[in-house]
């Protein structure tokens, strides 16, 4: 990658599990019990959690085996009938037909984000027939941040469950910050073209041209960004919907050509050149992240006229993207009430053709800085349980400063909970299953399975821990919350034992109704 | 209190606030905004904030100013349409109309947990016409924890927000933890009488017995004790009703009356004695707060016959209890996934008389452990949006361990959040000032105001002052997310005040159209 970077990334298996591969290559988080069986998870992590991986993040990953460089966009290939290797990878990892992968795809419901020149990546899929997914962003700003750290927070966001990446970065070395974290992401990777653009022209949104700006979609297309954020449904007509807002306009890229516009009469010129972005996005299949410019920055602005016709504006372009082939997806806000979330998926799929919905949050109330992944988590979970299918992270940091690594992990699991939820809500198959295991070692004091099958073994260890370290308390049929005296689960058995015994007596004794059944 | 401990609590006023108290004695937090004007904010910290407080933790806090210790239940005052003390009190602290707490008390629908021998307490409500509760649990556990330590989580989760605390010891020294608590204590506090109730056995729940039962009911009437879990909902013949389940029973007193009931061949003993139970509580005003011993513990085991069987025969002994004029209140789930939440709390107000539900989370997934005080969250917010009056917080160590101070507060603060989430999505008149309030902050950068307005000013002031602790950053209009480049917020006003320019322009110039508003 041209410059020696001094960075150092977490690796090794997560407690308690190994990596494996199926025989076609789709990895796994194999989870391995004290019964002898094994669970196997989703599993976004990369090679970074393989054992017998070699890394060298000088190198970069590897390109995933067998990759084809392909012609083409998965949206052209879908709904030529054609079952893609990047589509074939993902039903398997989700434990889906083929053909329903395929055939999302085609319809425009779910988006495969990968970029021809990205083959470092593992193929996933975007969609509400599928798994939620979750991304986590990352990137400096101009006050703090480095390369390296920037490449850490990637490999850590996506060992505790990141299916996508952005790098936002807006401070200084942009593109380069960008080569280090796609040459070494196992996951699709978005960005936000519009901050290159505007650190180009010294950081003044009024010098921008569409030429400056087409060039960085060209240039980030050639490194292999797998999805972009355009925020091209900002129209001129709409900034003065957004004067007697609280919170105005809080999106970066929103307020950015708002500005522009301002300053120069004239209509954006994303919505004004967007056919031939889509020609260029076409030419790598680069996905488009539809960016919501207008999203309300406060419970007070949500579900308001200038968000609803932005959204309208997102309808038109969605169409016309898909008419040149290139897959969309349609974010989202932001701040909202519970009681509005769900009229935004329902106005998303009817306005945007179903295209994927992809939402930042959204925190179901402002009175809470420094938990906003809480705030947010709230609202994430009940906006992806109508449908929405990735949900964009916020950390504790939101609002406040940029996120450290320990920020990034809290984000990410707060935000695999209420996926996670949405799945069990929705009926995925495969989650319950996950809970019933976890559910089912707790009740049977199997103390290292809970850790091993849970989304953080290493701090549900550490918690038990602070008060019975000693490995004897992990198989003790109590824990320090109840004392071995109040353990229900502990008493449950032994009510079992007692009334297995009952029930041997009754058969015994000639089948008389030992339990007085009646209220 | 006779036994002199070592105890220490936090005390003063939090940040950017001071205790304001109302003419008639009402608490509040006032919160001073740097545009000269004052935020008041319900206030369940009592004395502890206020500046000008004497504590003396040995002496205990002092009666309420006035307070009569009355004759008679607020249900039955109520229904004799008397406007209680209380009920004026908690009129001015909800900011509604006094009728409207007499009418919800004596229709059941809202209960105030007052015992006579609790003077100290301040006054509250919890019925669904009022702001969502939190519960925060504390107490010890045979295997750790002192009594010094458990007053000051007491004093710790009222500062932070929680409307009740339930002392749920079952440790050594459980009736004198208990006096400390409730001598300290500016909020009602419950109790589960089982757990003394079986210390007094000798932790053999076989051996108990009615007598022994009623007599520890009667020392915590005495002490002073609000409100009273009892779990005479467990039947001899909903047992077999749990056997299939993953998790069995996990309600510490549902498990402790199942094996009870197992091993004596009868009916629950809490069931068959429940109106000499009413008789007792009705003479304190001691809530009824039934308890649901066959709660699922796990996402599999949610809504289930044993579930809602026993929440039948608490449906009965709500119409019981209130026929002895004591009031009731319905303990709820657990673990419990979104798309079965809302069922729990239709058949709750079915079933119960519409009597105040109080809820365990509940958790919506169970592979987080360590983090469920959000897993919990998410079902807490969607549950009290639907009804639940009260919800009892959930720590991070649930499932591992007993909570320190730090989980504690993490507790109550991602309960507020849910609590605060459900009372602007029911439309709460006062809810949605303070979001605006403190989105207003943010937007104009008042960095002081965000903060005093936040649930948690420290952490919020902390996470901000990580990357920009200078003074000069509490006005700057940026943070280090984006820093001062891309700073959607500044650029916003930047574009209003280009706008207001714009807007005289054309005033002067004889109000042509400025902007082109055709899309």
């Amino acid at each position: 990658m041209n410059v020696a970077v001094d960075a150092t990334v977490t690796t090794g298996p997560i407690a308690g599990s190994s990596k494996f591969y199926s025989p076609t290559g789709v990895p796994f988080r194999r989870v391995h019990l004290s019964t002898g069986e094994h669970f196997d998870l989703y599993d976004t992590s990369g090679p970074y959690t393989d054992a017998n991986a070699v890394i060298d993040l000088q190198k970069g990953l590897p390109p995933r085996a067998g990759i084809v460089r392909d012609s083409g966009t998965q949206l052209q290939r879908a709904r030529n009938c054609e079952i893609t290797a990047e589509m074939a990878f993902i039903a398997e990892r989700e434990g889906v037909p083929a053909e329903l992968v395929r055939s999302e795809v085609a319809r425009g419901r779910a988006v495969i984000p990968a970029n021809h020149n990205h083959p470092e990546s593992e193929p996933m899929i975007i969609g509400k027939a599928f798994g939620v997914k979750v991304n986590a962003n990352i990137g400096n700003s101009a006050v703090t941040s480095s390369i390296a750290e920037e490449v850490d927070k990637m490999v850590w966001a996506t060992r505790w469950g990141a299916d996508t990446i952005m790098d936002l970065s807006t401070g200084k070395d942009i593109h380069l910050t960008r080569e280090w974290i796609l040459r070494n992401s196992p996951v699709p990777v978005g960005t936000v073209p519009m901050y290159q653009a505007l650190e180009k022209v010294g950081g003044d949104p009024t010098k921008m041209t569409w030429e400056s700006y087409r060039d960085t979609v060209i240039e980030q297309c050639e490194q292999g960004v797998d999805y972009m954020t355009v925020h091209a449904g900002v129209k001129l007509a709409y900034i003065p919907l957004t004067v007697r807002r609280v919170t105005g306009i809080v999106s970066r890229g929103g307020s950015i050509m708002a500005a522009w516009m301002l300053a120069h009469h004239r209509e954006s010129f994303l919505y004004e050149n967007f056919e031939e972005l889509c020609e260029i996005l076409a030419r790598y299949d680069v996905t488009f992240s539809l960016g919501d410019g207008l999203r309300p920055g406060s419970i007070a602005d949500a579900n308001d006229e200038a968000q609803f016709a932005e959204l309208r504006t997102l309808g038109e372009l969605t169409t016309i993207a898909k008419s040149h082939g290139v897959q969309v997806m349609i974010e989202g806000p932001g701040h909202v009430p519970m009681h509005k979330i769900v009229e935004n998926v329902r106005l998303e799929e009817e306005l945007c053709e179903e295209a994927p919905f992809y939402t930042l949050g959204p925190l179901a109330t402002d009175i809470a800085p420094a938990y906003d992944h809480i705030t947010s988590a709230i609202g994430a979970a009940i906006i992806a349980q109508a449908g929405t299918a990735m949900l964009c992270y916020v950390t504790p940091k939101e609002h406040l400063g940029l996120p450290d690594r320990k920020d990034v992990k809290d984000g990410v699991i707060a935000y695999r909970i209420a996926a996670h939820a949405a799945d069990l809500a929705k009926g995925h198959p495969r989650a319950q299953q996950r809970d019933d295991a976890l559910s089912l070692a707790r009740f049977e004091f199997r103390w290292h399975d809970q850790f091993a099958l849970s989304l953080d073994p290493d701090t549900a260890r550490e918690y038990h821990d602070e008060t019975l370290p000693a490995e004897p308390a992990k198989t003790a049929h109590f824990c320090s919350m109840c004392g071995p005296k109040f353990c229900s689960m502990r008493i449950t058995q032994d009510i079992r034992d007692a009334m297995a015994e009952k029930s041997q007596e009754f058969a015994e004794h000639g089948n008389r109704v030992y339990l007085p059944l009646t209220s």
